[in-house]
């Protein structure tokens, strides 16, 4: 999950969906002089990459897409970027076109990712191949150590290994890419609602415990990719926004998996950290 | 955990915090014929209850209470029913007057139960015996099987084995009494918020996911003490009640460890839940 492998031969196609993300990795390919083709989708893509596309297709449009990775491949396809809560029904259906109904129904009924995953399969059985972000840019991922001037107290650092424990423990299960721990207490654990609601219930509970204010232990928020994730289809990702919502939520610091953790915008990230007198970490993986 | 000790000698004194719980537990002490005192708690017991009582006594005024049981005693003492929420800071100021600050401060600093369990450890240094409920009336906890007429089908069977892994690997820390899954994708984790709370973040995701409706698994609640839980301090406890909660969020039905969780108002509970079309079934501890 660490080290990136090195980006393979053949034709490098960016899908970009929406968000900074698609950009960042646009840029980071640039500086690494890799040439890529990219494609934009209608209504994801941001304004500024629209314009650089090579294409534009459909979200829904797989069978366009295909046709484009065909003739430019056998392609690496690198997707980056939000793309699908508005209507994943309607992504479904468009699925279902391609492939059997039952077999895409089963696919859907277990996690978030696998109707993504699903999509994914079916561009590499076409000969193509899927990379993540974190392989195409890994310049983008969180490093092992401080981001920005502050590290962590001790008090801190023994909330960040229980948060480690928390989220090992978790590791089989589809869920938890992040944990919010006060001294040795889980005040709460992420599920599939994100990050930021999860950090909004932390803030209801750390408002609470027996009113004693500075006593309660500091909040230290830990996030890592489950093992055995599929880091190409969900990546886990803090940027400015989330050390903001992170100090709301009486953090004081974030803690992430160095090269399993994306970090949009790290000069930015580490600003605001510093400005609100946050630390941000990134730790080694368990060996 | 699961079967309980006889009720030792000496004068049981039951202190009746609020709701439901101590009149059923008063009554289960009836059907044993097992006399006990009964000390009621200013603003939290029950109406029905405080006619009977030995004493009223302050919450916040441990001495009071340590004075009764000493005078009666050594007694065996069963706190039931809740009492703190209100104004904990007060409960520690009280505790304070008996306790050094310092330590307090430290015990407040770790889990919700610490601060009651080092009032219960005042009064066992008094030379009184504390039982939890589960001991006192263990009539009162979640037996082994079918608690109305629904069982769990195949599917359901699948998410409570997944429910029941989770909570065990999530054991050795401080949360997780109960989780929501739907086939094996664990929607919510219980943190301090409560069971109520984390079935309602259930209830709007169980709603999101890929709008396929009835293709998404059904959801069971599973619920279980911790490894090591006080139960005297936090007995996991469902009724009538957690079962529309459970119903509402779209549950097919409730798993219970049995010996480990109370069911108030057994009865009433079985009638809820067959009405409503749930299962409620207790299943054995891990070995």
């Amino acid at each position: 999950m660490a080290a990136a492998d090195p980006v393979p031969e053949g034709a490098l196609v960016l899908i970009a969906g929406a968000g900074r993300l698609p950009m960042l990795v646009a840029d980071s390919l640039n500086r690494a002089r890799r040439p890529f083709r990219l494609i934009a989708l209608r209504g994801f893509t941001d304004r500024s990459l629209r314009a650089r596309a090579d294409a534009t297709v459909d979200l829904l449009d797989l069978a366009a897409t295909l046709k484009l990775l065909r003739r430019w491949g056998p392609a690496v396809v690198v997707p980056a970027g939000g793309v699908a809560r508005p209507s994943p029904a309607a992504i479904f259906n468009a699925a279902a076109a391609l492939r059997n109904r039952e077999t895409l129904r089963a696919i859907a009924g277990g996690g978030d990712d696998r109707l993504l995953r699903a999509a994914l399969a079916l561009v590499e059985e076409e000969g193509h191949r899927v990379l993540g972000v974190h392989e195409a840019a890994p310049d983008l991922l969180c490093p092992e150590g401080r981001l920005g001037g502050l590290g962590p107290d001790q008090a801190a650092a023994a909330s960040i290994r229980t948060g480690r424990g928390v989220l090992a423990a978790l590791s089989p299960y589809d869920l938890g890419q992040a944990v919010a721990v006060s001294g040795d207490r889980v005040l709460a654990v992420e599920g599939p609602e994100g990050t930021d609601r999860m950090l909004s219930r932390a803030r209801a509970l750390g408002r609470k415990p027996f009113g004693l204010g500075r006593a309660l232990p500091a909040t230290v928020l830990v996030k890592a990719p489950k093992l055995g994730q599929d880091l190409r289809v969900d990546l886990p990702a803090v940027g400015p926004r989330t050390v903001r919502n992170a100090a709301r939520a009486g953090c004081v610091g974030l803690a992430l998996e160095a090269g399993g953790t994306l970090v949009i915008d790290r000069a930015a990230t580490a600003v605001e950290a510093d400005r609100l007198g946050l630390f941000v970490v990134g730790y080694g993986a368990a060996p």
